[in-house]
């Protein structure tokens, strides 16, 4: 095994083109091999394996610094940047993290895990680098979705003549998580499909390149590229625009990233990858494949996949409902719909922001929609969410997936704030079931109402409990009498660690299915005078239920005992799931614990 | 005057071309008479009359909807929508807002205040209309900056083709808020000072545009825009461009509405106009006269100043520290940092997710960012907040600036939620200074901690206390003992509040400058027990700095009463700030009443 012994990226450079091919192959291998186990990115991370070798093989990291889009493609660069004998540890506890991050590795240059900040990171890198008068290379590999990120158009278009010694690799597998659905990407890859367009760049290339005739063909070469493809706007934002290669040729890629390195400035390298290389199912499959869990296995039933059926059902009774997801069709359940209904199926691409606004005017114009986004990715629409669909009241349902802790995904992906950076909102309300059936129920209960609406649940199967009372008739849940100790829930998984808590211990306890976190159920709250309060969420502490629990209890005066179970002010790694709630204390001992 | 038959949009259409002229001057008259009484923005809305008077008279509104971005043009829209008779109310309370509010009028078609949420709006609209078969024509009022927000880049960018009867208005006053600074919008208008292509252009429509020879012509004309200016994306992106045109002829604005009314898909109507027109003084100085107060002056010294000068100041001194606004300069206070250290100044466009994660690549790279972003627009970063700065607990300082009520320009503008949307990230500090001393202070404070930090503050001119503790010493500031009832303040208008109410009273107060929101000061919270506490803030009550203080209480079991007068749950309108600050009860009256 060529992996064997190479340690360093030193050793990358002893290597000849034969090995540095193979050595992308072992890469491949190992990742495939500890994917199964451990679960993670996989069809990306093969197809990138040759780029991550010719730029070891051309650069010196860590002087150097090797920035990643989104960060899920960054293993073959954690095995050859002396991580690969804990590469087996990767989004376990304690181990490798499933995206770069600057505090594993010097040579993890950026953290990343949402789309679209790599150009803005590698400016801020650049402007810091020449003006402390430094000399290293930036390098940025980001993939053909997150390139058109809004965040990525912005940075690629604020300043005019970027940076020397900064190299954008647009790695394309034409397929961003989802299909690649921009219209820039499209303009950008019709080249592609030109064949005899590359011919001809390979015969010029190989023959008459560096002659007096070529030179003249030089020019010619660039008017047929810019007519054909309009590109001359990447040039004319300040990049040098390099392109289209393929990415898995490792002689080739060496030779254009040596040429490369010396360009006046700013360089968009434009590489083919086959996303899920190596791997004959993945290839194929390379949607499905895109994250998955322990042995290759897809989950069985989901939040998310009754979202898509609660969706589908819905949409066959009522002409007016839409579905919007940014890039996540089939993590967030929505394949069923979108064949069922394709012109009422939206999907926006990695652009959150453009999808809350559009869902916003689709409101405004009499729809219905729908939006289905991860909680760690409505963030970046916060804004979008606040001043064009909550200032307006507008009618517009998110379901937040992914809410609470996601386990080995870790730092980057918690859905640990959206408890708090909703409920502040004015005008919307916040709701998490306890099971799929009861997000039937607050589903249709939304649709009734008309005012901006969150309805909050987490990854991965859930117990369906034998029944449940409607929403409509009381906003919390819960049966007997109010007891000296009240436990206060919101979601699936605290609801069951609140009843497992109830079997350990003989005190008198009320256990509450708190689905309704804004608004609160006021009644209820009003009659807990003097008892023994404890609330349990995934959420950060700060600003979640609990505090709006505490701030109703100090705004009716209301005395009682409260503990808050919640996230404490640290970022949460990756670990799995229920170690995460243990670190947190959300188990049913602690609840025990903090009984009277 | 015209204007005092005009009455309905229907009036518009029947005058005459020299009419029309004439109505767009007595709209300017208009505009520059209520601003000059009820401040508001200038310079933008006189440039934009002639468009709005030919957009009215080339179209159905409220059938066909008006989309603003920003909104801070719609001036001139309100006064020919059957408002004029109220437009001298604008900004104040119970009148007109400074934006668009569909809840104001039908014929605001969608709520506008920050940048580039526009083209999502309108193909929410578009696809709304479409799929519900509905007929209206949805045209949006874009400015030159707006456009390059992600947003719209997004938006722009993600599907193909755009739909028909979709026209963005780009109305080009070269301008910006300051001065544009964005690679694609140089790009477009370097057509405008081309003046031979502008003569071929006249010279071609008026002559031989529809002879035979006129559409060989037309080929070549296409050619040659694509050439020059690489419109040819635009085109490719799936709309149709249409420019450049002068946006102060209304005869010829007409002829061109009228023109692109039926494309087969979307338009970018691309219009120059003169920023500021009809004021001399404006045209000169449009950046400063963006937004003005009452009778046209500046205010006095104000925190925003401060900022410039305390960071121009550190800056002699420290050659690591840089400043980085988003279309901000003069508003942030940066004009006189911008002109001594041009190369530590950096501009990024409305693009405030790119200006932070630049910042974050800054840090990384070694230098000391300090991002000077007005509350409201911060919000547009939150995500790159956590994600790029947080996360990685990089020392990135924040001015956050227009901080809790911000007045007149009301609802969209309001700074009461970064308390919460600040504290609750994992790593950040957040500060509010209670007047400038303490400003410089804080800052030096936050120089010395390799964490991100916040400082927030409001608009407008305060006082200067005659002392203070400096902030390493102690967290909070306060003198004497701890009273019966403890007054605890986030920042300067609610400690001037906090001493009035002292002043009216007998009861035994202290009053405490929490300047420091996060961290808490717990050593001084753990002393409470027993007390009547009351916590003042501009900020939401959900997950606000009273927020904080009840989940301290309940975490350490410290048994208080807790009054927290905050903002309710509801958006703030347009009013007075001592108006605004009233309703929320955030007065020296409501504090007494609370005392024991």
């Amino acid at each position: 095994m060529l992996l064997d012994n190479v340690k360093t990226p030193a050793d990358v450079k002893k290597l000849n083109i034969k090995q540095l091919n193979a050595l992308a192959d072992e890469i491949r291998e190992r990742v495939i091999d500890v994917v199964d186990k451990n679960g993670g990115h996989l069809a990306s991370n093969l197809g990138v394996a040759e780029i991550i070798v010719a730029l070891y093989y051309c650069f010196d990291f860590p002087k150097d610094k090797l920035i990643f889009d989104v960060g899920h493609q960054c293993y073959a660069h954690k095995i050859l940047s002396g991580r690969n004998d804990r590469f087996d540890t990767i989004r376990k506890e304690g181990g490798l993290s499933g995206f770069p991050d600057p505090s594993e590795s010097v040579f993890d240059a950026f953290g990343a895990g949402h789309a679209g900040n790599s150009i803005s990171a590698c400016l801020g890198y650049c402007s810091a680098r020449d003006y402390l008068k430094e000399d290293y290379y930036v390098i940025d590999v980001v993939g053909d979705a997150s390139l058109f990120n809004g965040e990525n158009l912005e940075a690629a278009t604020t300043n005019e003549k970027k940076p020397k010694k900064f190299i954008v690799i647009l790695n394309d597998n034409g397929m961003s998580i989802s299909k690649n659905n921009n219209g820039l990407y499209k303009i950008m890859s019709t080249v592609t499909t030109k064949k005899s367009y590359g011919r001809f760049m390979d015969f010029f290339s190989r023959t008459i390149g560096n002659s007096f005739i070529g030179r003249g063909l030089k020019a010619f070469k660039r008017w047929i590229k810019r007519s054909i493809n309009g590109l001359s706007v990447i040039d004319s934002l300040g990049f040098k625009y390099v392109g289209i290669f393929y990415g898995n040729k490792i002689g080739e890629l060496i030779r254009i990233l040596n040429n490369v390195k010396n360009s006046d400035r700013g360089v968009i390298l434009h590489l083919k990858t086959v996303k899920g290389k190596g791997l004959a199912d993945a290839e194929e499959h390379a949607d499905f494949y895109h994250g998955v869990g322990k042995n290759l296995k897809a989950s069985e039933c989901t939040f998310s996949e009754a979202v898509g059926k609660i969706l589908t059902e819905e949409a066959r009774k009522n002409e007016k409902l839409t579905a919007i997801c940014a890039a996540m069709k089939d993590g967030t359940g929505l394949k069923t719909f979108a064949e069922e209904f394709p012109e009422r199926f939206f999907d926006a691409g990695i652009a959150e922001e453009h999808a809350v606004t559009f869902a916003a005017g689709q409101a405004m114009g009499g729809l219905k929609p729908v939006v289905c986004v991860y909680s760690t990715f409505l963030q970046r629409a916060y804004d979008q969410i606040m001043q064009d669909v909550c200032i307006q009241n507008l009618p517009v349902i998110f379901m937040v997936d992914r809410a609470g802790v996601v386990g080995s995904d870790g730092v980057t992906h918690q859905g640990l704030f959206d408890l708090s950076y909703l409920r502040m909102l004015p005008n919307m309300k916040v709701f998490a079931p306890k099971d799929v059936a009861e997000l039937e129920d607050i589903f249709n209960y939304c649709l009734k109402i008309s005012s901006p609406c969150a309805i909050r649940f987490p990854n991965g199967s859930h117990g369906l409990y034998p029944e449940h009372t409607p929403i409509n008739e009381r906003l919390w849940e819960y049966s007997g009498e109010i007891e000296e100790n009240v436990i206060l829930c919101v979601g699936a998984r605290t609801l069951e660690t609140a009843h497992k808590a109830q079997e350990l211990t003989d005190k008198k306890t009320i256990v509450v299915n708190c689905r309704s976190v804004k608004p609160l159920d006021e009644d209820f709250l009003r009659k807990l005078d003097g008892k023994n309060v404890i609330t349990v969420e995934e959420n950060v502490l700060s600003g979640g239920f609990g505090s709006a629990v505490a701030e109703f209890f100090a705004e009716n005066k209301i005395e009682t005992k409260l503990k808050i179970l919640a996230f404490p002010d640290c970022f949460v790694k990756h670990a799995e799931t229920q170690v995460q709630l243990e670190k947190a204390g959300i188990t049913p001992e602690n609840i025990v614990a903090n009984l009277i």
